[in-house]
Parts: C-alpha cells; structure tokens; sequence
C-alpha cells in the first residue's frame, strides 16, 4: 500500500484512472487572514499592473516573439523615491495567484516602513492572470506544446526584464533590488539572486528546498520530519497514527467495510469512494499540510487551523475519551485540519477545487521538478514506499505526453556540493528554514558563507518568517525576523557605500 | 560616406542589394599556424566525439525535445585522471568550426602537461558539424523557426550538460573543470563561471568585450582603438588612411574613375565593381584586421602575417619611394596583410568564402548580438559615422525577418556597473585584455574583486595570450602567461583544500 496526497489534483484528471496525485505535492504556500483583508482595503494595499512579457526569452523562433500581458503588483505606500535611491523589494511569485501570495507575505508589508521600500509582487507565467497566448487558459493549458513554456528559468527572465523595465520607467537606475520568496518561490529568489546579480543585490529565500533533486537529500527526508512533528507531541500519537492504515486497509476489506470506513470519518453520501485509498489520502492531507503549516499562532491556509495545530492533533488523538476507537481518534485529530470553524457536516473525498490556481504544479512536477520526496522508510508514520521515478515519468506520459527532465535543475542551478561550490561564489543569501516543516530537509541548513547565510529555527514551520507579525509571536520567531532585517539593513548600507565610493 | 567592413558576408546574400557587412564584424579570432599542423599529427592531437544535445534546454514543448549531434575534440594524453580528481579544461567554442579553434589554442596545449589537464573543446552549436534538425544545414539556416535556437543561453547549457554528463562517464566527479575562451568564446567562458559555477571553478576570459553592448561602451572605441594603433607607428601613417577616403571618392567619381581604382588596387578583372564602396571595404577590412591580430611574432590568421603587421603597413605609407602617390601607398600597406607570401595576382572583392564556417554570426549579430561599435568620431582614420540601431533592425528584418533584442545581453548577463556588481559577487575569473585590440574597449580592464581579475598587456593584441608560444614571443606576453598559469594555479589549490577539508 502506498500513501497517495491528493493536493488539489486538477479537476480535469478527476475522471481518469491515473491519478496525479502521486505527483510531489504542490508547496502549501501563504496563509490568508480574513480578519485582516476586505475588498476595500485590498485597494488601497496595492495597484495592479500588467507588463507585456515576451514568451521565450531563450529563443528567436517566431514563436519566442509572442507576448502575453504579465501581472504584478505594486505598492508606492512607503516608498522613499527614486531620488533617494529607496530600495525595491520584489516577490517572486510561485505557483499562483499572486494576489493570494500578495495579501498573505505580510513580512514585506511589517518592514516596508522601516527600510522605505517600493513592494512589487510579479505573477508567476501560467497562474492567475499571467497566462500566454491570448491569456486564454484553454488554449495555454491545452498541451505541452503551450504548456512548454511554462520552466523556471523563463520565469525567472521574465522577473529580470520586468524589473529592469520597471526601474527604467521609474528613473530609479540605482534603486537596490532585494527579492523575497516563499517555498518554490523561495527558490526561485535564491535562484534569481546566483543568476540575475546585477539586478537584485540580495536574496530572502525562505523555506526554499533547493536541495531536493537528485539524490542530494534523502527521499525519506520529508515524511521523516512529519513523523517527528507527531512524535514530538507523543509516542501515543506517532503509534496510533501509524497503526491506523493497516486497519483501514482491513475495513475496507471486510464487506460493508467501506460503508464503515464512510460513517466513521462522516464521508458525504454523495462522496464516491472505491477504496481505502480515498480515506487515506484524505487523512494522509490533513497530517501532512498540518504539519508543513505548524505556525505557533491561530491561522489559516487552506483551511482555518488553531495554534500549534500538530499538538492539537495529537491531544485529540490521545483523549482518553475515545477508548480503543481509532476511528474516532483519527478523525477527531482530522478535524482540527478540515473543521477548525465547525461548519463542515460531512467531507466530500472527491472535492479538488483549486481556489489559488496551483493546477499547472503539475506541470511543472512533470518537467523541472522532480523531487524525489515522497519515500517512507521503518520508522515513517506512514506505510512504507520508495520514490519512483519510473512511475512518475509515466504518470507524466499519460497525462501530458511529457518526459521528465530529471537533471535539469542541478544542472542549471546547482545543488550537488553547495556548500563548497558556492563558499567563494556569490553574496546576500539568507535561507530561512524551520526544522517543523517536512520541507526542511532539502534546504540550506547551515552557513555558506559570510553573506550567503542559514537562519534555522527549530520550532518553525513552512515559511512561517514571511507572515504577518501578530502579538502572539513567540520570542524566537521575532528574533527570527529581527535577524533577517539585520542581514537585509547590511546589505543596503553596503550597496549604498558602493555607490557613493563609484560616483565620487 | 561610410566605411563597410566586409567579413565574409554570407554567400546567399551577396547577390543583395543590401549587404550584412554593416553589421558587427564577426571576431576573428584564432590563428592557424600551418608549420605545426598536418592531417597526421591533428588525430594525435584529439579525438572527436559527439553528444547527443537537447535543441531547447528552456522549454518543454515537443519540438524542444529534438536532438542533434554536437562535436566535442578531447584530448587525454597529459590528463591525470578521474582517481588523482586531476583538472578539465574545457574551451567554449565559439562561432566557427571547433578544429580550427582547438588547433589554434595552443595556451592549453602548452599548459596541459604542467596541470595534467584533460582537454575538451566544444563546438557551439549550429557551427561547424553541429548542426540541428539532423545536421542539415539547408534546414537548419533556412529562416528563423529553425536558427531561433542559436542563441547564447542555449549555448552555455549545452556546455553545461555535456560537461557533467563527460565527467558522469569518467566517474570524474570532483575533478575541476577550468573553462577558456577567447572573443566571443572568451564572453561566454565568463559567463559560463558566472551563471554555471557548479560546473566551472572558473574561466580564463581572454578578449571578451563584454562591456560592448547598450551604451556601456563608446561606439567610437572600436575604431579609436584602431586608429590608435596605426597613429602610434607615425602620424603620417594616420595622416594619409585618414586622408585616402575622400580621394577615392573623388577618384571614382570621375570619368574612368573605377578604372583607376582597379589598376592601382590590382583588382582582378572579373571582379564586380560599381563604387568606391568596394574598395574602401577592401583596404578597411585589411586596416582593421591588422590591427585586431597586430601580433609581436609572424602568425597565419586568415592571412599570412609579419611581426608587428601594423608596423610593417606603416612603414609601406611611410616609404619615401612612392612620393605621393597615395594609392601607391595604400596599396602597398594592404598587401601586407592580402599578399605577405607574394603568390596573390590579382585581388578579388567579391571573395565571400568562408574557410571556417563563422557565417551564422549575422543571425547572433542580428537577434542579440548587438554591439554598437562602428561609430567613427573626427579622431578616427575612418570617415565619420554614427552607429546605427534602426539600420541594423532594418537589415535583419530584410535577411532574417527577425527583430533583434538589443538589451537582452545586459539583462541575462549583466554589464552595467560591473565593478560594482561584481565586487562581492562571483570569483575566479581572468580578463585577459591587449590594448592593441579593438575590441579591448568593451573589456573588463581592471580587477573588480580580489579573484576577478584583469590582466591587461599595453602591446597585446586580440587573445594573443591563447596563442602557442613561440621562442621570439616578448617578455611582456611570457609574463601575462606566467600570471594566468599562477591565477589558475591558485584556483586549483583552493578547489583541492576544500575538497579536502569537506571530505574530512
């Protein structure tokens, strides 16, 4: 048996028998706060520009000449001007939505006053509005002879001359550039920071697992860390947890065991579900995105989440109330994911709607970013299963009539010997990780160098430095952000010695 | 009036009214030394191999997928091998046939031994046999959805993967791979180290006017630079160049005009001649060429050459034998470069071949090759002129129907403010400049950091420094060798004592 994350599987693919769902799941990015947002102050946060991108930098096929309108947006708010050189700070947008990233990296926002910076958060090519030929996403996400374009590499170009343009139309040649970025856009800032120097002086990637190609991290790196949040909590959780799936496996086994299985995690009836795989899949979600967003404050992602919602999941699970039902204790721990507000009367297994438009990480995962993550060894609170490469190159031909690029990403962007390779090369780094999320494993842990640093925090979880400060932030994720602002404050007193030492 | 420099424009295109010679003379750039090579010791020199390249690293649609076989020499007769983690040096070839490059680099022949280098030269693609869409050149230049994908980004991944995939099959992991280049092959060697220090611990940049794009660079420091060097042999030599051209012009004018021009040029009879222009192109390609490959010892470019050819010229103007008979002179000073082995006729302006296979430069020069670097100020020994970008843009649309993306360079690489930018950023690069050269100019001429280096030679010539040594080479150009062997050195040592201390 083999544990299968539906995150957000398209909902073209729902019909078909091959599930995209084995796909390294999508990176559960920035958290919304509702409390914080409305419409009217939504405007006044930000305008919205579009720029027109061109579609293959890489190439001069007239093809490449296409365009497609590019959105970003941009907040003047605390700006200090392009006569005062103020700096810019850009986000490099992932995998959707950029309004949904925008209204949720409230780190950017907290600081802007401080250093006096312009904000501008650029869409990622093919998500939200940001969609070539025609912006016409039937067309764009009809096959891979349109999908193709959607790479890293021609989203971090697109960053590169959209920012140089920017800077042009605003006279503000020397404004510094710092980019901020979150998981994959983690990356992308470490990334566009390494190949794009002269266009951003430094780089905050937070949470950005640049290490997990190849075999540069161990495949068990991921469900390892979900199975120590647990296990952290209590022995009893991580047991109970981990036991459950062969007691599922044999309900659903048992005629009217899948009617069972149905009652006891109060599946809709109109919920279609074969197998134990589909109550798998839905508790397997819920423990593995609690995990990733373990923020030690109430918030909400995906879902609405209490603080440390990980130990809240184990308590449940640990209730003596429940006696010896493990039914119950796993689907009291499955409500503090799906039912934190108490709304829900029943779960719809088949439910793949996509609020933040993720859909294209399938792509994606299919082309560039093949991370061999999904491994769980002896000691993984899930079953058992080894990263399969084979099955996902399949997976892709099935889906898109698309061959993985395996070695693409080291190859163009390193990884094998970091710390070596970049000990000398490159500056203005800061890799933030926190040791909560699953995603840690793959990330850059320890100094490079004098600049290109490690922020580690033990108890962190998925990017929790980028997010809005609240009263409730404990003392090590404030110190966290104070460190950060440090680093980036260094920066711009360097750049701007720099400067005035080249124009004297 | 303004000087068209005639480098082996194509030979489809000569039949057209207008001619590609305006745009940006391809670099010449190494020197066959015919006394050393024969078809007998060329394969014991290197093998020839080939790599099966991917056409388009940046996208993932079907067409990208393609492949074509790329041309790699490599030669393992000084190397130490994969289990001594000895060194790879690797030229990045440039616009033209690998042999000829690799023939004609002896730095890394003579090197070879001291390092126990292994020695690969890589051939750029749509050059020489690597050749897209099956090695058909009749295709693959046939317009631009086929050579769309020569481009320079797609060059240094090329370059990139075939490395890594070479060191995979030699289980040469950890042995350092040191990257050469010279002109536009030493542009991307720079790059390469820039953009790809995972593969590369660093470049020897020799002659690569990397500053020549946008308005970094003067336009008028191309033909300074070649004036220069014709005034600094004696400013009659200046005098009379500067004051030929109108001459010629007024020459042609008249009735019998050409004629007159034939005679005194030599020009052989059957060849096309309707204006001045043919002639001024004839003597100008002659001047400039000179100047580019104004080497201190006798060497074989694209003609035979003395010492010092520019003295020589100098000396023909200068002879008090021709009185003032200007065409005499002239005449006498091209021949040093068209005629040192005395076995030329006549003279044939219509020659468009092409020996080396560097036509596909006008498609580089026409989508992101763009260099402004004809401009003529009052100073220079050529009529005035300005450069031209709306020109060039009309020129590539008639050939090409191409637009060319003049600050693309800048935006991929980089150039603005380059020793701010590169001063904590980046390592382990040579700029080996010649002061005699041209290009020079659009060089990086003094140190940015600690290991970004300039090293600039006030007699040297274009990437003089790559050529063999000979035993009449000066002490200047054995010194700028002696400080290269020692930089790379250096940059061995360091990669050997990380590697060391890591595997601890």
């Amino acid at each position: 048996m083999a544990i299968k994350l539906v995150f957000f599987t398209l909902h073209l693919l729902i019909c078909c028998a091959v599930s995209l769902s084995k796909i390294t799941p999508r990176f559960p990015s920035f958290i919304i706060q509702p409390e914080w947002l409305s419409v009217s102050t939504k405007s006044e946060l930000y305008e919205t520009k579009y720029y027109t991108q061109i579609l293959d930098h890489f190439t001069y096929t007239p093809q490449s000449y296409q365009t497609f309108q590019q959105r970003y947006l941009i907040s003047y708010k605390y700006w200090g001007g392009a006569t005062e050189n103020a700096p810019i700070f850009v986000y490099t947008g992932n995998e959707g939505d950029i309004e949904w990233f925008t209204q949720n990296t409230g780190f950017m926002f907290d600081t802007a006053p401080h250093f006096k910076a312009l904000l501008v958060f650029i869409e990622h090519r093919f998500y939200g509005e940001s969609i070539p030929f025609g912006g016409n996403k039937d067309v764009a996400y009809a096959n891979a002879s349109t999908l193709g374009y959607l790479s890293s590499t021609q989203t971090l170009a697109d960053y590169a001359t959209l920012i140089i343009d920017l800077k042009k139309n605003l006279t503000a040649f020397d404004s510094p550039v710092v980019v901020f970025g979150g998981s994959y856009g983690g990356m992308l800032a470490a990334w566009f920071r390494l190949k794009y120097p002269h266009v951003a002086i430094g780089a905050l990637a937070s949470s950005a697992p640049i290490l997990y190609f190849e075999n540069i991290t161990s495949q068990y790196s991921f469900f390892n860390t979900v199975t120590n949040d647990f296990r952290s909590e209590s022995e009893n959780c991580y047991k109970v947890i981990k036991g459950s799936w062969q007691q599922i496996e044999n309900t659903a086994k048992q005629s009217g065991g899948l009617e069972i299985l149905r009652k006891s995690f109060r599946i809709c009836k109109n919920s279609y579900m074969s197998a134990a795989d589909a109550v798998e899949s839905w508790l397997s979600t819920a423990f593995v995105y609690t995990a990733m967003t373990d923020y030690p404050t109430q918030s909400n992602f995906l879902n609405p989440l209490p603080a440390y919602p990980v130990k809240q999941m184990c308590k449940a699970i640990d209730n003596p109330k429940a006696g010896n039902n493990t039914f119950e204790k796993l689907y009291n721990a499955a409500t503090v994911y799906y039912n934190f507000t108490g709304n829900v009367a029943c779960y719809d297994l088949n439910d793949n709607s996509d609020p933040h438009g993720l859909g294209e990480w399938s792509w994606q995962a299919c082309t560039e970013m093949i991370m061999p993550m999904d491994g769980n060894n002896a000691e993984s609170i899930f079953p058992h299963s080894e990263w399969n490469y084979t099955e996902r190159a399949q997976i892709c031909e099935h889906f898109f009539k698309v061959q993985p690029r395996p070695n693409w990403i080291t190859s163009e962007f390193g990884g094998h010997n970091i710390y070596r390779v970049l000990k000398r090369f490159g500056s203005n780094i800061i890799f933030f990780n926190g040791l909560r999320d699953p995603w840690s494993g793959g990330g850059v842990l320890k100094d490079i160098s004098k600049s290109v640093v490690a922020i580690v925090a033990k108890d962190g979880a998925h990017h929790v430095d980028l997010r809005f400060s609240t009263d409730e932030d404990p003392e090590w994720l404030k110190d966290v952000r104070r460190r950060e602002i440090k680093i980036i404050k260094s920066w711009l007193s360097q750049y701007y010695r720099s400067l005035f030492e080249t124009s004297q």
